[in-house]
Protein backbone atom coordinates (compact mmCIF):
# COMPACT_ATOMS: atom_id res chain seq x y z
CA UNK A 1 0.00 0.00 0.00
CA UNK A 2 1.47 3.01 -0.95
CA UNK A 3 1.94 5.58 2.28
CA UNK A 4 -0.58 7.83 2.79
CA UNK A 5 0.63 11.47 1.99
CA UNK A 6 2.02 13.37 5.32
CA UNK A 7 1.66 17.02 5.00
CA UNK A 8 5.37 18.60 4.05
CA UNK A 9 6.81 20.47 6.60
CA UNK A 10 9.92 22.38 6.96
CA UNK A 11 11.72 21.90 10.80
CA UNK A 12 10.40 25.06 12.98
CA UNK A 13 12.29 28.07 12.69
CA UNK A 14 16.24 27.91 14.38
CA UNK A 15 15.50 24.23 14.22
CA UNK A 16 17.25 21.68 12.06
CA UNK A 17 16.42 18.98 9.44
CA UNK A 18 17.99 15.71 9.64
CA UNK A 19 18.87 12.98 7.41
CA UNK A 20 20.21 8.96 8.45
CA UNK A 21 20.85 5.94 7.17
CA UNK A 22 19.45 2.99 9.11
CA UNK A 23 20.53 -0.28 9.39
CA UNK A 24 18.31 -2.84 10.91
CA UNK A 25 17.63 -6.46 11.60
CA UNK A 26 14.11 -6.57 11.59
CA UNK A 27 13.64 -10.34 13.57
CA UNK A 28 12.37 -8.68 16.58
CA UNK A 29 10.36 -5.65 15.45
CA UNK A 30 6.63 -5.63 14.18
CA UNK A 31 8.43 -3.43 11.10
CA UNK A 32 8.86 -0.04 10.82
CA UNK A 33 5.97 2.28 12.08
CA UNK A 34 4.79 2.95 15.86
CA UNK A 35 2.14 0.25 17.40
CA UNK A 36 0.91 0.80 20.77
CA UNK A 37 2.65 -1.90 23.19
CA UNK A 38 4.76 -3.52 20.06
CA UNK A 39 8.65 -2.60 19.76
CA UNK A 40 8.58 -1.32 16.17
CA UNK A 41 12.01 0.85 14.31
CA UNK A 42 10.16 3.83 14.54
CA UNK A 43 9.21 4.13 18.11
CA UNK A 44 13.26 3.08 18.94
CA UNK A 45 14.40 6.08 17.14
CA UNK A 46 11.66 8.54 18.35
CA UNK A 47 12.36 7.59 21.83
CA UNK A 48 16.04 7.26 21.61
CA UNK A 49 15.94 11.00 20.17
CA UNK A 50 13.34 11.91 23.16
CA UNK A 51 15.88 10.85 25.91
CA UNK A 52 19.03 12.25 23.93
CA UNK A 53 17.29 15.63 23.23
CA UNK A 54 14.02 16.24 25.16
CA UNK A 55 12.29 16.61 21.99
CA UNK A 56 9.63 14.58 20.71
CA UNK A 57 10.37 13.90 16.98
CA UNK A 58 8.57 12.27 14.58
CA UNK A 59 10.99 10.17 12.20
CA UNK A 60 9.65 10.28 8.82
CA UNK A 61 11.24 7.07 6.77
CA UNK A 62 10.88 6.67 3.00
CA UNK A 63 8.99 3.48 3.23
CA UNK A 64 7.58 1.85 5.86
CA UNK A 65 8.75 -2.08 6.01
CA UNK A 66 6.38 -4.92 7.63
CA UNK A 67 6.96 -7.02 10.54
CA UNK A 68 10.22 -9.13 10.12
CA UNK A 69 11.69 -7.30 7.34
CA UNK A 70 14.93 -6.12 7.08
CA UNK A 71 16.79 -3.04 6.07
CA UNK A 72 20.78 -2.52 5.49
CA UNK A 73 20.08 0.82 4.09
CA UNK A 74 16.69 2.90 4.88
CA UNK A 75 16.41 6.59 4.81
CA UNK A 76 14.43 8.58 7.41
CA UNK A 77 14.52 12.29 7.82
CA UNK A 78 13.49 14.29 11.39
CA UNK A 79 13.64 17.88 12.65
CA UNK A 80 14.72 19.34 15.83
CA UNK A 81 13.84 22.48 17.23
CA UNK A 82 17.43 23.34 19.13
CA UNK A 83 20.08 22.21 16.65
CA UNK A 84 23.35 19.69 17.38
CA UNK A 85 25.89 18.23 16.01
CA UNK A 86 25.12 15.27 13.80
CA UNK A 87 27.96 12.85 14.83
CA UNK A 88 27.08 13.96 18.58
CA UNK A 89 23.61 12.47 17.54
CA UNK A 90 24.87 9.45 16.21
CA UNK A 91 27.05 8.48 18.75
CA UNK A 92 24.21 8.93 21.12
CA UNK A 93 22.01 6.67 19.38
CA UNK A 94 24.41 4.19 19.15
CA UNK A 95 24.72 4.41 22.95
CA UNK A 96 21.09 4.32 22.82
CA UNK A 97 19.35 2.00 20.27
CA UNK A 98 19.69 -1.78 20.73
CA UNK A 99 22.21 -3.48 18.59
CA UNK A 100 19.48 -4.32 16.65
CA UNK A 101 19.33 -0.71 15.04
CA UNK A 102 22.10 0.86 13.60
CA UNK A 103 22.73 4.38 11.66
CA UNK A 104 25.60 4.28 9.69
CA UNK A 105 25.14 7.74 8.31
CA UNK A 106 23.11 10.68 10.11
CA UNK A 107 23.84 14.55 8.96
CA UNK A 108 22.14 17.87 8.35
CA UNK A 109 20.76 18.18 5.43
CA UNK A 110 18.94 21.11 3.82
CA UNK A 111 15.44 21.83 5.34
CA UNK A 112 13.40 20.58 2.21
CA UNK A 113 15.14 17.03 1.89
CA UNK A 114 11.88 14.54 2.25
CA UNK A 115 13.14 10.84 2.72
CA UNK A 116 9.81 9.78 0.91
CA UNK A 117 8.91 12.59 -1.49
CA UNK A 118 12.64 12.69 -2.86
CA UNK A 119 13.51 9.25 -3.19
CA UNK A 120 13.69 8.28 -7.24
CA UNK A 121 13.84 4.79 -6.63
CA UNK A 122 14.27 1.77 -4.28
CA UNK A 123 16.34 -1.19 -4.48
CA UNK A 124 15.27 -4.73 -2.36
CA UNK A 125 16.65 -8.07 -2.23
CA UNK A 126 14.44 -11.58 -1.20
CA UNK A 127 17.20 -14.11 -0.25
CA UNK A 128 16.28 -17.76 -0.56
CA UNK A 129 18.24 -20.68 1.18
CA UNK A 130 17.71 -23.52 -1.82
CA UNK A 131 18.67 -26.92 -0.18
CA UNK A 132 16.88 -29.99 0.99
CA UNK A 133 17.85 -28.90 4.57
CA UNK A 134 17.79 -25.98 6.42
CA UNK A 135 20.61 -23.62 7.21
CA UNK A 136 21.02 -22.08 10.77
CA UNK A 137 23.15 -19.46 9.69
CA UNK A 138 20.79 -17.92 7.17
CA UNK A 139 17.25 -18.71 9.40
CA UNK A 140 16.37 -15.40 10.32
CA UNK A 141 17.54 -13.98 7.14
CA UNK A 142 16.36 -16.12 4.12
CA UNK A 143 13.42 -17.95 2.94
CA UNK A 144 14.40 -21.77 2.95
CA UNK A 145 12.69 -23.68 -0.52
CA UNK A 146 13.28 -27.36 -0.62
CA UNK A 147 12.84 -28.14 -3.78
CA UNK A 148 15.21 -27.10 -6.39
CA UNK A 149 14.89 -24.07 -7.82
CA UNK A 150 14.62 -23.53 -11.40
CA UNK A 151 16.44 -20.12 -11.66
CA UNK A 152 16.14 -20.08 -15.85
CA UNK A 153 12.51 -20.12 -15.47
CA UNK A 154 12.41 -17.81 -12.44
CA UNK A 155 14.66 -15.37 -14.80
CA UNK A 156 12.10 -16.02 -17.82
CA UNK A 157 9.43 -14.83 -15.76
CA UNK A 158 11.04 -11.99 -13.86
CA UNK A 159 11.67 -10.55 -17.76
CA UNK A 160 7.66 -10.41 -18.08
CA UNK A 161 7.52 -8.29 -15.24
CA UNK A 162 10.17 -5.78 -15.74
CA UNK A 163 9.01 -2.48 -17.19
CA UNK A 164 6.36 -0.14 -16.47
CA UNK A 165 3.40 -1.97 -15.67
CA UNK A 166 -0.23 -1.93 -13.44
CA UNK A 167 1.12 -4.39 -10.79
CA UNK A 168 -2.63 -4.25 -8.76
CA UNK A 169 -1.89 -8.30 -9.10
CA UNK A 170 0.93 -8.10 -7.11
CA UNK A 171 -0.43 -5.82 -4.00
CA UNK A 172 -1.85 -7.56 -1.42
CA UNK A 173 -4.41 -4.53 -1.31
CA UNK A 174 -4.20 -2.83 -4.65
CA UNK A 175 -8.01 -1.05 -3.70
CA UNK A 176 -6.16 0.85 -0.95
CA UNK A 177 -3.26 1.46 -3.11
CA UNK A 178 -3.59 5.55 -3.30
CA UNK A 179 -2.04 6.57 -6.72
CA UNK A 180 -2.96 3.93 -8.71
CA UNK A 181 -1.02 0.46 -8.86
CA UNK A 182 1.07 1.53 -12.03
CA UNK A 183 5.03 1.13 -11.16
CA UNK A 184 8.02 0.66 -13.28
CA UNK A 185 10.32 -2.04 -12.17
CA UNK A 186 13.50 -0.92 -13.35
CA UNK A 187 15.33 -4.17 -12.87
CA UNK A 188 14.36 -7.83 -11.77
CA UNK A 189 16.85 -10.32 -10.83
CA UNK A 190 17.51 -13.93 -10.09
CA UNK A 191 20.84 -15.07 -9.37
CA UNK A 192 22.27 -18.39 -7.64
CA UNK A 193 25.13 -18.50 -5.96
CA UNK A 194 25.51 -22.35 -4.35
CA UNK A 195 22.58 -22.60 -2.03
CA UNK A 196 21.46 -19.31 -2.07
CA UNK A 197 18.94 -17.87 -4.59
CA UNK A 198 18.78 -13.84 -4.18
CA UNK A 199 16.14 -12.02 -6.19
CA UNK A 200 16.85 -7.96 -6.79
CA UNK A 201 13.97 -6.06 -7.78
CA UNK A 202 14.90 -2.24 -8.57
CA UNK A 203 11.96 0.29 -9.56
CA UNK A 204 10.29 3.43 -8.97
CA UNK A 205 7.72 2.30 -6.50
CA UNK A 206 7.15 -0.80 -4.41
CA UNK A 207 2.60 -1.68 -4.10
CA UNK A 208 1.99 -3.11 -0.70
CA UNK A 209 3.56 -6.31 0.14
CA UNK A 210 4.67 -5.85 -4.02
CA UNK A 211 8.31 -7.26 -3.84
CA UNK A 212 6.95 -10.36 -1.57
CA UNK A 213 4.56 -11.42 -4.11
CA UNK A 214 6.99 -10.56 -7.16
CA UNK A 215 9.07 -13.30 -5.33
CA UNK A 216 6.31 -15.71 -3.94
CA UNK A 217 5.53 -16.21 -7.64
CA UNK A 218 9.28 -16.45 -8.97
CA UNK A 219 9.73 -18.90 -6.29
CA UNK A 220 6.16 -20.38 -7.90
CA UNK A 221 7.54 -20.82 -11.23
CA UNK A 222 10.83 -21.85 -9.96
CA UNK A 223 8.95 -24.95 -8.12
CA UNK A 224 7.16 -25.80 -11.72
CA UNK A 225 4.34 -24.79 -9.66
CA UNK A 226 3.25 -22.52 -12.00
CA UNK A 227 4.53 -22.36 -16.09
CA UNK A 228 6.08 -19.13 -16.90
CA UNK A 229 4.06 -18.08 -19.42
CA UNK A 230 1.49 -17.78 -16.95
CA UNK A 231 3.16 -14.57 -16.13
CA UNK A 232 1.82 -12.96 -18.21
CA UNK A 233 -1.80 -13.38 -18.12
CA UNK A 234 -1.57 -12.76 -13.87
CA UNK A 235 0.04 -9.20 -14.75
CA UNK A 236 -2.59 -8.54 -17.13
CA UNK A 237 -5.41 -9.90 -15.26
CA UNK A 238 -4.37 -6.94 -12.56
CA UNK A 239 -6.45 -8.83 -9.92
CA UNK A 240 -5.36 -10.46 -6.87
CA UNK A 241 -5.71 -13.80 -6.39
CA UNK A 242 -4.59 -17.31 -4.66
CA UNK A 243 -2.16 -17.64 -7.92
CA UNK A 244 0.14 -15.38 -6.54
CA UNK A 245 1.50 -16.22 -2.89
CA UNK A 246 3.39 -14.38 -0.68
CA UNK A 247 6.57 -15.09 0.39
CA UNK A 248 7.65 -14.52 3.52
CA UNK A 249 8.67 -11.39 5.02
CA UNK A 250 12.24 -12.22 6.75
CA UNK A 251 13.51 -13.12 3.65
CA UNK A 252 12.84 -9.23 2.67
CA UNK A 253 15.90 -6.87 3.27
CA UNK A 254 15.53 -3.19 1.95
CA UNK A 255 18.95 -2.73 0.25
CA UNK A 256 18.96 0.98 -1.04
CA UNK A 257 17.25 3.99 -1.48
CA UNK A 258 17.93 6.11 -5.21
CA UNK A 259 18.21 9.92 -4.60
CA UNK A 260 19.20 11.74 -6.90
CA UNK A 261 20.95 9.92 -9.75
CA UNK A 262 19.13 7.06 -10.81
CA UNK A 263 20.51 3.15 -10.77
CA UNK A 264 21.99 1.63 -13.66
CA UNK A 265 19.99 -1.31 -14.79
CA UNK A 266 20.89 -2.95 -18.41
CA UNK A 267 17.13 -3.88 -19.34
CA UNK A 268 15.14 -0.20 -19.20
CA UNK A 269 17.19 2.15 -18.66
CA UNK B 1 44.94 -27.76 20.30
CA UNK B 2 45.71 -31.25 18.55
CA UNK B 3 42.58 -33.14 20.00
CA UNK B 4 44.26 -35.78 22.01
CA UNK B 5 44.08 -39.51 19.72
CA UNK B 6 41.10 -41.62 20.40
CA UNK B 7 41.17 -45.45 20.31
CA UNK B 8 40.11 -46.32 16.80
CA UNK B 9 37.02 -48.68 16.93
CA UNK B 10 34.86 -50.72 14.67
CA UNK B 11 30.87 -50.40 14.55
CA UNK B 12 29.77 -53.33 16.97
CA UNK B 13 29.17 -56.76 15.39
CA UNK B 14 26.13 -56.52 13.18
CA UNK B 15 25.80 -52.90 14.19
CA UNK B 16 26.94 -49.92 11.19
CA UNK B 17 28.65 -46.78 10.93
CA UNK B 18 26.84 -43.30 10.06
CA UNK B 19 28.51 -40.89 8.26
CA UNK B 20 27.37 -36.76 8.49
CA UNK B 21 27.52 -33.36 7.65
CA UNK B 22 26.57 -30.96 10.18
CA UNK B 23 25.72 -27.11 10.26
CA UNK B 24 25.51 -25.40 12.96
CA UNK B 25 24.80 -21.63 14.50
CA UNK B 26 27.52 -21.52 17.59
CA UNK B 27 26.22 -18.59 18.93
CA UNK B 28 24.21 -20.25 22.08
CA UNK B 29 26.45 -23.24 22.05
CA UNK B 30 29.51 -24.11 24.22
CA UNK B 31 31.42 -25.25 21.59
CA UNK B 32 31.88 -28.72 20.12
CA UNK B 33 32.66 -30.84 23.10
CA UNK B 34 30.22 -31.94 25.76
CA UNK B 35 30.82 -30.34 29.20
CA UNK B 36 28.54 -30.81 31.72
CA UNK B 37 25.95 -28.67 31.98
CA UNK B 38 26.28 -26.39 29.14
CA UNK B 39 24.45 -26.43 25.99
CA UNK B 40 27.16 -28.12 23.25
CA UNK B 41 26.58 -29.44 19.62
CA UNK B 42 27.80 -32.94 20.57
CA UNK B 43 25.34 -32.97 23.84
CA UNK B 44 22.71 -31.47 20.88
CA UNK B 45 23.71 -34.33 18.50
CA UNK B 46 23.60 -37.56 21.10
CA UNK B 47 21.11 -36.64 23.32
CA UNK B 48 18.97 -36.44 19.86
CA UNK B 49 20.08 -39.81 19.01
CA UNK B 50 19.23 -41.42 22.49
CA UNK B 51 15.68 -40.53 22.29
CA UNK B 52 15.69 -41.26 18.47
CA UNK B 53 17.00 -45.14 18.97
CA UNK B 54 17.39 -45.52 22.33
CA UNK B 55 22.03 -46.31 21.95
CA UNK B 56 23.75 -43.99 24.11
CA UNK B 57 25.80 -42.92 21.15
CA UNK B 58 29.08 -41.26 21.09
CA UNK B 59 29.22 -38.39 18.11
CA UNK B 60 33.11 -38.41 16.63
CA UNK B 61 33.73 -34.68 14.83
CA UNK B 62 36.41 -34.02 12.25
CA UNK B 63 37.28 -31.01 15.02
CA UNK B 64 36.23 -29.32 17.95
CA UNK B 65 34.93 -25.91 17.61
CA UNK B 66 35.01 -23.31 20.04
CA UNK B 67 32.89 -21.45 22.02
CA UNK B 68 30.71 -19.87 19.56
CA UNK B 69 32.37 -20.65 16.41
CA UNK B 70 29.92 -21.84 13.24
CA UNK B 71 30.35 -24.71 11.02
CA UNK B 72 28.70 -24.80 7.92
CA UNK B 73 29.67 -28.58 6.90
CA UNK B 74 31.49 -30.05 10.07
CA UNK B 75 31.54 -33.94 9.32
CA UNK B 76 31.10 -36.73 12.06
CA UNK B 77 30.88 -40.13 12.25
CA UNK B 78 29.24 -42.44 15.18
CA UNK B 79 27.86 -46.20 15.39
CA UNK B 80 24.53 -47.52 16.36
CA UNK B 81 24.38 -51.28 17.50
CA UNK B 82 20.94 -51.94 15.18
CA UNK B 83 21.36 -50.57 12.32
CA UNK B 84 18.32 -48.36 11.27
CA UNK B 85 17.23 -46.22 7.64
CA UNK B 86 20.00 -43.45 7.01
CA UNK B 87 16.96 -40.71 5.86
CA UNK B 88 14.85 -42.14 8.67
CA UNK B 89 17.14 -40.89 10.96
CA UNK B 90 18.22 -37.45 8.84
CA UNK B 91 14.52 -36.90 9.07
CA UNK B 92 14.04 -37.92 13.27
CA UNK B 93 17.40 -35.64 14.05
CA UNK B 94 15.67 -32.86 12.51
CA UNK B 95 12.60 -33.26 14.52
CA UNK B 96 14.57 -33.28 18.00
CA UNK B 97 17.56 -30.73 17.38
CA UNK B 98 17.03 -27.68 18.35
CA UNK B 99 17.25 -25.16 14.57
CA UNK B 100 20.33 -24.15 15.20
CA UNK B 101 21.51 -27.70 14.21
CA UNK B 102 20.69 -29.20 11.40
CA UNK B 103 22.35 -32.37 9.17
CA UNK B 104 22.18 -31.59 5.51
CA UNK B 105 23.53 -35.35 4.76
CA UNK B 106 23.36 -38.58 7.09
CA UNK B 107 24.22 -41.72 5.15
CA UNK B 108 25.78 -45.40 6.30
CA UNK B 109 29.51 -45.43 5.76
CA UNK B 110 32.04 -47.95 5.33
CA UNK B 111 33.14 -49.96 9.15
CA UNK B 112 36.51 -47.97 8.65
CA UNK B 113 35.68 -44.59 7.81
CA UNK B 114 36.89 -42.18 10.66
CA UNK B 115 35.76 -38.34 10.34
CA UNK B 116 39.26 -36.80 11.73
CA UNK B 117 41.62 -39.27 11.09
CA UNK B 118 40.22 -39.66 7.03
CA UNK B 119 40.37 -35.47 6.72
CA UNK B 120 43.27 -34.17 4.78
CA UNK B 121 42.24 -31.01 4.98
CA UNK B 122 40.24 -28.35 6.22
CA UNK B 123 38.78 -24.87 5.11
CA UNK B 124 37.32 -22.39 7.70
CA UNK B 125 36.59 -18.61 6.73
CA UNK B 126 36.58 -15.73 9.24
CA UNK B 127 34.50 -13.04 8.10
CA UNK B 128 34.71 -8.87 8.92
CA UNK B 129 32.49 -5.92 8.98
CA UNK B 130 34.45 -3.65 7.90
CA UNK B 131 32.71 0.11 8.50
CA UNK B 132 33.07 2.76 11.11
CA UNK B 133 29.29 1.62 11.85
CA UNK B 134 28.64 -1.97 12.65
CA UNK B 135 26.22 -4.21 10.77
CA UNK B 136 22.96 -5.29 12.86
CA UNK B 137 22.40 -7.95 10.16
CA UNK B 138 25.91 -9.37 10.13
CA UNK B 139 26.34 -8.83 14.13
CA UNK B 140 26.11 -12.75 15.10
CA UNK B 141 28.55 -13.88 12.13
CA UNK B 142 31.00 -11.33 11.72
CA UNK B 143 33.35 -9.26 14.20
CA UNK B 144 32.96 -5.60 13.53
CA UNK B 145 36.26 -3.72 12.67
CA UNK B 146 35.74 0.42 12.54
CA UNK B 147 39.04 1.59 11.28
CA UNK B 148 39.28 0.90 7.06
CA UNK B 149 41.29 -2.27 6.51
CA UNK B 150 44.21 -2.47 4.03
CA UNK B 151 43.73 -5.50 2.51
CA UNK B 152 46.68 -5.24 -0.15
CA UNK B 153 48.55 -5.74 3.10
CA UNK B 154 47.00 -8.50 4.60
CA UNK B 155 47.47 -10.18 1.85
CA UNK B 156 50.83 -9.52 1.55
CA UNK B 157 51.28 -10.86 5.55
CA UNK B 158 48.86 -13.69 4.19
CA UNK B 159 51.72 -14.64 1.41
CA UNK B 160 54.39 -15.34 4.01
CA UNK B 161 52.07 -17.48 6.52
CA UNK B 162 51.28 -19.94 3.22
CA UNK B 163 53.39 -23.07 3.11
CA UNK B 164 54.29 -25.22 5.70
CA UNK B 165 55.50 -23.91 8.67
CA UNK B 166 56.09 -24.00 11.97
CA UNK B 167 53.57 -22.42 13.00
CA UNK B 168 53.56 -22.39 17.39
CA UNK B 169 53.61 -18.47 17.20
CA UNK B 170 50.21 -19.00 16.06
CA UNK B 171 48.78 -21.83 18.01
CA UNK B 172 46.77 -20.49 21.75
CA UNK B 173 48.70 -23.24 23.43
CA UNK B 174 51.85 -24.34 21.57
CA UNK B 175 53.35 -26.65 24.15
CA UNK B 176 50.49 -29.00 24.47
CA UNK B 177 49.86 -29.47 20.69
CA UNK B 178 50.28 -33.06 20.22
CA UNK B 179 52.17 -34.04 17.12
CA UNK B 180 53.89 -30.86 16.88
CA UNK B 181 53.49 -27.42 15.34
CA UNK B 182 54.30 -28.12 11.78
CA UNK B 183 50.92 -27.61 10.05
CA UNK B 184 50.64 -26.79 6.05
CA UNK B 185 48.94 -23.79 4.79
CA UNK B 186 47.58 -24.52 1.35
CA UNK B 187 45.63 -20.84 1.42
CA UNK B 188 45.30 -18.15 2.80
CA UNK B 189 43.23 -14.98 1.07
CA UNK B 190 41.55 -11.82 2.00
CA UNK B 191 39.15 -10.42 -0.04
CA UNK B 192 37.13 -7.79 -0.11
CA UNK B 193 33.36 -6.85 -0.91
CA UNK B 194 31.83 -3.52 0.24
CA UNK B 195 32.04 -3.84 3.78
CA UNK B 196 32.77 -7.00 4.27
CA UNK B 197 36.58 -8.63 4.16
CA UNK B 198 36.90 -12.60 4.17
CA UNK B 199 39.76 -14.54 4.90
CA UNK B 200 39.97 -17.81 4.29
CA UNK B 201 42.33 -20.24 5.74
CA UNK B 202 42.78 -24.05 3.61
CA UNK B 203 45.16 -26.85 5.62
CA UNK B 204 46.03 -29.51 6.18
CA UNK B 205 45.01 -29.03 9.96
CA UNK B 206 44.87 -26.04 12.26
CA UNK B 207 46.84 -25.48 15.65
CA UNK B 208 44.56 -24.17 18.73
CA UNK B 209 43.09 -21.05 18.25
CA UNK B 210 45.29 -21.02 14.84
CA UNK B 211 42.85 -19.71 12.43
CA UNK B 212 41.70 -16.82 15.24
CA UNK B 213 45.24 -16.19 15.28
CA UNK B 214 46.10 -15.78 11.95
CA UNK B 215 42.78 -13.76 11.26
CA UNK B 216 44.01 -11.33 14.32
CA UNK B 217 47.31 -10.78 13.58
CA UNK B 218 45.92 -9.97 9.43
CA UNK B 219 43.80 -7.63 10.74
CA UNK B 220 46.27 -5.80 13.33
CA UNK B 221 48.11 -5.80 9.83
CA UNK B 222 45.28 -4.19 7.87
CA UNK B 223 44.52 -1.68 10.59
CA UNK B 224 48.43 -0.79 10.35
CA UNK B 225 49.34 -1.17 14.04
CA UNK B 226 51.91 -4.26 12.76
CA UNK B 227 53.94 -3.84 9.85
CA UNK B 228 53.94 -6.93 7.41
CA UNK B 229 57.20 -7.48 7.73
CA UNK B 230 56.77 -8.48 11.28
CA UNK B 231 55.15 -11.12 10.01
CA UNK B 232 58.12 -13.27 9.16
CA UNK B 233 59.80 -12.43 12.46
CA UNK B 234 56.76 -13.59 14.38
CA UNK B 235 56.39 -16.97 12.50
CA UNK B 236 60.48 -17.66 13.02
CA UNK B 237 59.99 -16.60 16.65
CA UNK B 238 57.87 -19.91 17.44
CA UNK B 239 56.71 -18.25 20.23
CA UNK B 240 53.63 -17.20 21.46
CA UNK B 241 53.49 -13.62 22.66
CA UNK B 242 51.28 -10.37 22.48
CA UNK B 243 52.30 -9.51 19.25
CA UNK B 244 49.63 -12.08 17.95
CA UNK B 245 45.98 -11.46 18.74
CA UNK B 246 43.12 -13.92 18.90
CA UNK B 247 40.16 -12.67 16.71
CA UNK B 248 37.09 -13.44 18.58
CA UNK B 249 34.87 -16.58 17.72
CA UNK B 250 31.52 -15.86 16.55
CA UNK B 251 33.47 -14.31 12.98
CA UNK B 252 34.92 -17.62 12.38
CA UNK B 253 32.83 -20.78 10.41
CA UNK B 254 34.34 -24.07 10.14
CA UNK B 255 33.46 -24.33 6.02
CA UNK B 256 34.40 -27.53 4.64
CA UNK B 257 36.32 -30.78 5.63
CA UNK B 258 38.29 -32.30 2.55
CA UNK B 259 38.09 -35.91 2.32
CA UNK B 260 39.78 -37.74 -0.73
CA UNK B 261 41.05 -35.71 -3.65
CA UNK B 262 42.95 -32.26 -2.02
CA UNK B 263 41.66 -28.68 -2.58
CA UNK B 264 42.80 -26.94 -5.53
CA UNK B 265 45.19 -24.15 -4.48
CA UNK B 266 46.52 -21.82 -6.97
CA UNK B 267 49.58 -21.02 -4.60
CA UNK B 268 51.12 -24.22 -3.57
CA UNK B 269 49.42 -27.54 -5.05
Amino acid sequence: MKDAPVPFTRPPKGGCRYRMTISYDGTGFYGWQCQPDRPTVQEALESALLKLTGETVRVHSCGRTDTGVHARAQVAHFDLAIPREAWKLQAGLHAMLPETVRVPLLRQSVPNFHARYDAKGKEYRYSIWNAPVASPLHRFQALHVRPRLDVAAMRAAAAMLTGTHDFAAFSANPRREIGGTVRTLWRLDVRRQGENVRITAVGDGFLYKMVRSLAGHLIRVGKGVVPVEETGSILRSRRRTARVETAAAHGLCLWKIYYGALPKCPPLC
